[in-house]
């Protein structure tokens, strides 16, 4: 089946059914905007599963996702999207960016979550923008952007509670969202190491990307202690 | 009498009175976070006369301001003000980090003005906030926020008529707030080419401290210019 897309962490593959595709997770790891590249024996496969457990998690919850279903170690089906070129972050506490932004020391808690929206265009960086500037790029109406709030800050919720029982600190995460074929507001895309920060509750080690960013060890470890702790909570 | 504050565009001394502190328009020019710095001979001394003129229209127009008036070709009397750590951005055309933010050309119009806030700590490059942030921060409350967004679309809304009289394109400008003596919020600082864009109508030519920053002639000449065309629209 045809190639619909590739980014640098997943392969997207239409299928049979008009209403389902086929997204495949790869090892390839990027940071700093794509100067940093490499492939990560493992990596796909971890952030298959952990993404899938998230995503089945928040559909319990009554979050509209893209998950139909996990159908193989690196596979998932999911629902098509047009998605909504922006970044919808939400912080519980700092770290990099923010951090910087701030002038703060990482780690530091939030007295509230801080949502940020970023344009996602490689192109020119991912730029952080505010309403005005979304408004003016004419992505997505002002209704939709604050359900998108709503919605991001819900997912927080959610995933603030399956964190804190698996002992671990949600320190921030990305989402992105798009309209499904019945043009609904649906979650897609994934969640995962890649695009959450997880620190540990006890040691404050940190098992997502910043490992790989930062060179801090392996990645695939962190990754398949979140893996096993999320996994016993879920399922457990 | 005292120095209370030496900036890089201005000096502000204590007077005798309690509440009146005179603020002496320096000849310094400076670019990219203090990277670039220039005496202008002649430069305080345009910023403080048509910094003058914009706050006697604004006042006229019933915006309340700190000046009092203008005492010598570089001075001012203002009222002391607690000054809020943000910059305010009002953008009617993109210019600058918009253009760049937004990955568009200099020049296109917005359909909406753009409201930006920058918090303000050179140590860390002015860096773009939004309202999560600023909350953060503690800088200000979100109904001071919002009452200084309505403020600085108001002084927009004064100052494109003052410069569609006098042949300017107001493509952005910069603004300060801080709360006066009695608690009230004040615009305070200046309004000046150091702190507006400014462009011919007819020719687009720029009028403004970006003459300076990208070395395109005589600043002298843009900012005189200026002043005698909204010196004659103010006064004649
Ligand atoms: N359900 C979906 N339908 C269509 N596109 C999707 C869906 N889920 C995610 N995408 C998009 O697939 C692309 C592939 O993901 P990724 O490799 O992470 O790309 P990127 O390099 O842009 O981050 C992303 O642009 C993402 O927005
Ligand atoms: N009425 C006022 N009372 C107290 N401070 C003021 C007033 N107006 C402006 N300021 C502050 O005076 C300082 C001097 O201005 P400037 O030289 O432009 O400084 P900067 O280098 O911070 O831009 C600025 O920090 C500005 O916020
Ligand atoms: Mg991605
Ligand atoms: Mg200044």
């Amino acid at each position: 089946m045809a190639l619909l897309y590739e980014g640098k962490a997943k392969q997207l593959f239409t299928t049979e059914n008009d209403d389902e595709l086929r997204l495949v997770y790869k090892n390839d790891a990027t940071a700093f905007n794509g100067e940093k590249h490499d492939v990560l024996e493992g990596k796909g496969k971890l952030n298959n599963a952990i993404s899938a457990l998230f995503f089945e998690v928040l559909e319990a919850e009554g979050v509209a996702t893209h998950f139909k279903a996990k159908i193989s170690e690196t596979e998932q089906i999911v629902r098509p999207t047009q998605m909504i070129p922006l970044e919808v972050v939400v912080r519980n506490l700092t770290a990099g960016s923010l951090a910087r932004r701030l002038g703060w020391a990482e780690g530091k808690e939030l007295t509230e979550p801080i949502v940020e929206w970023y344009y996602k265009d490689d192109a020119i960086g991912d730029p952080l923008v505010n309403e005005a500037h979304i408004a003016a790029l004419e992505v997505v109406k002002a209704e939709e952007l604050e359900e998108m709030r709503m919605r991001a800050l819900h997912v927080n919720k959610i995933l603030l509670k399956l964190c804190q029982k698996a002992g671990i600190l949600l320190v921030d995460f990305k989402l992105e969202f798009g309209f499904a074929e019945d043009g609904t507001l649906i979650l897609a895309d994934e969640v995962s190491p890649d695009t959450c920060r997880f620190w540990d509750k006890e040691t404050g080690e940190k098992m997502d990307k910043d490992v790989y960013r930062y060179d801090l060890g392996s990645l695939q470890s962190g990754y398949e202690t979140i893996l096993s702790r999320i996994g016993g909570v879920v399922h457990g």
